[in-house]
Formats: structure tokens, sequence, C-alpha cells
């Protein structure tokens, strides 16, 4: 099962959100989460296209693995999450492994649900604000995302298929 | 806080059970352990006496990072520990990120408290049956732990500095 994933640039989340509690869909909370990102001690995540997360979210840790992106438009990637019982630990072991903490990004998230549909909005510290849609999804159809997201008022240049980290570090493939 | 700590080879772990139990040590319970050890994607754990555990115990999952031996005689190490939700999860992480399992070390062990010890009795597949005395410590004296084990009729000669898994492989110092 991969995560679809699809992220544009807004220049205000507040005209998103109207859309979207217009078309009924429903509000599941906000959360400040802080991700920490690691360099792999003998990989570049940056060539590869991978990604290590350890993030801190409404009193949760979690690990997350992140594969390549699958296509050229979208973000969808293979993911694998563990929930993790403590944030020091976690980043003890790694650092001790040889992973070097390279980025932190924090930003506030206010989630909904639409159908299918998990909506993003995010304030992120330095960056800005963006929009993501995901779907859980057997196949991938990234055209299906770019027209979702203009059902919402976004075009197809707003999308953003470099991450929060790519951005903060001014790598990636624009 | 250093974890300080020493194994000893026995020929029958009925004796020294015996010996704990005859000086009022407290049982503590029997568990069976299933421990994977994970090869680092570049760095020569073998060399460098490190090593990175995923256990299986009693329902719970835990991932452990092992520093260097830090004397000659017992096999006091630093130690990280970090309980995680997932053993599948966690393995498919490991392995995303270039650790590849190298050994599984199935141990049946019982434990006791004896005043600020806390005595192992294991029984290892293909191993064969070894007792193990830990104690926290901010500083660390192999002599006191080498008087306890002769304390339980366990002499000098029986130490045994090699971790199960250099054993199961064959390596280590001897």
């Amino acid at each position: 099962m991969l995560e679809v994933e699809i992220k544009a640039r807004v220049a205000s989340l507040r005209e998103v959100e109207e859309r979207l509690r217009q078309r009924g869909a429903r509000y599941l909370g906000e959360e400040e989460q802080m991700d920490a990102y690691f360099a792999h001690p003998c990989r570049d995540f940056a060539a590869t296209d991978e990604a290590l997360r350890l993030r801190r979210a409404g009193g949760r840790v979690t690990l997350t693995y992140k594969g390549r992106k699958l296509d050229a438009v979208t973000k969808t990637r293979e993911e694998v999450s563990l929930a993790v019982e403590s944030y020091q630990a976690a980043r003890e072991i790694l650092t001790k492994l040889g992973f070097e903490e390279v980025a932190l990004v924090k930003k506030l998230r206010r989630s909904y649900r639409l159908g299918e549909y998990l909506v993003e909005l995010d304030s992120v510290a330095e960056l800005g604000s963006f929009v993501e849609v995901e779907k859980k999804a057997e196949e991938y159809s990234p055209e299906e995302l770019v027209a979702f997201l203009s059902s919402l008022g976004i075009g197809r240049e707003a999308v953003e298929r470099r991450s929060y980290l790519e951005l903060l570090l001014g790598e990636g493939d624009g």
C-alpha cells in the first residue's frame, strides 16, 4: 500500500480551508510537529532521494524512513513508520550509529478529511504555507491528485515536489 | 550511568540458582528472548566492538545500541535502549538503511535480584549455559564483579568476555 501524496505552495491557507469547509470536509485537529532529519553515515540521501525523520508531535515520537519518489509530479514514496518511546534515546542511537541531524523542520499542521483524501494545511517555519493531499492507494494516479488540488482552487503551477527538508537545505529537483 | 556487567560460562545453572536462593535472592521471572543482531552498512562492528540489537521478549520490542567494552575483564559497555512499537517495522527501517541481520540469538533467561546485583541465568540455543551479573554504577570495578561471581561458586577462569553474538559467529577476543 502506497501513500500517494502531492504538495502545493499557497499564498493563504484560509481560502483553502474555507473551500474545504464548504465541501463538508471534517476537521481532524491541529498539531505542532517538530521533525529532525538525519544524514546517512555512508549514503548520500540527497542523491538517493531517501530520508530518515524523527518526529515529535502531540506527545508521540515516530521514526520514519522514506524511499525515493516514484513519479515526476507527486511526492509519492514508500514509507515505513515506527512509533518509539523516547525522542532522546532514538536520537542518541542514531547519532551513535553515525547518522547526523542535518535539519529541523517546525510546522503547525491543521488536518481535514474529505472522502478518501487527507488534506493538511501546513504553516512551516522559514518556508511559508503549503497544502498537502494524501490518500492510501494500491496504485497511484498523479493526475487525480492534481485535479483534486484544482478543485480546491490550487493550480498545477503551485505544485512543489521538493520536501520541506530539501527546501530548507536548498536542494532538490524543483 | 554505566551498566557494569560480567558473564561466565557454567556447566549447570541449577547449582548457581540454588546458591542464589540460599542467599535470599528474589526471583524476578523467566523470559524467552529473541535477539536479532545487525551489521552496520559501512562500519565493521566486529572491529569497533559495537553492536545493534533488536530484541523481542514478553511482548515488548527494544532496539539497543551497545558501545565498545570498557575494560579487559568484564563486558561493561555504554548502552542506549529504545522501546519500539513493532518488530517488523523496526526491522524494515533498519534493512532499508542498509543494516543487515547477521545473527539471531535465542535464549531462555531466568532473572534474580540480590541486593544491587541483577543475576541472569541464560540457556542459550547452540551455545549452552551462562550466568550474567549486572549492576548500575557511576564507576565500575571489574574485581568486585569477579568476587561476586566467586561467591556464587564461579571461578575467574569461567569468565567469558565475548558476546553471544561473537560466540555464535566465532569472533572476538576470547
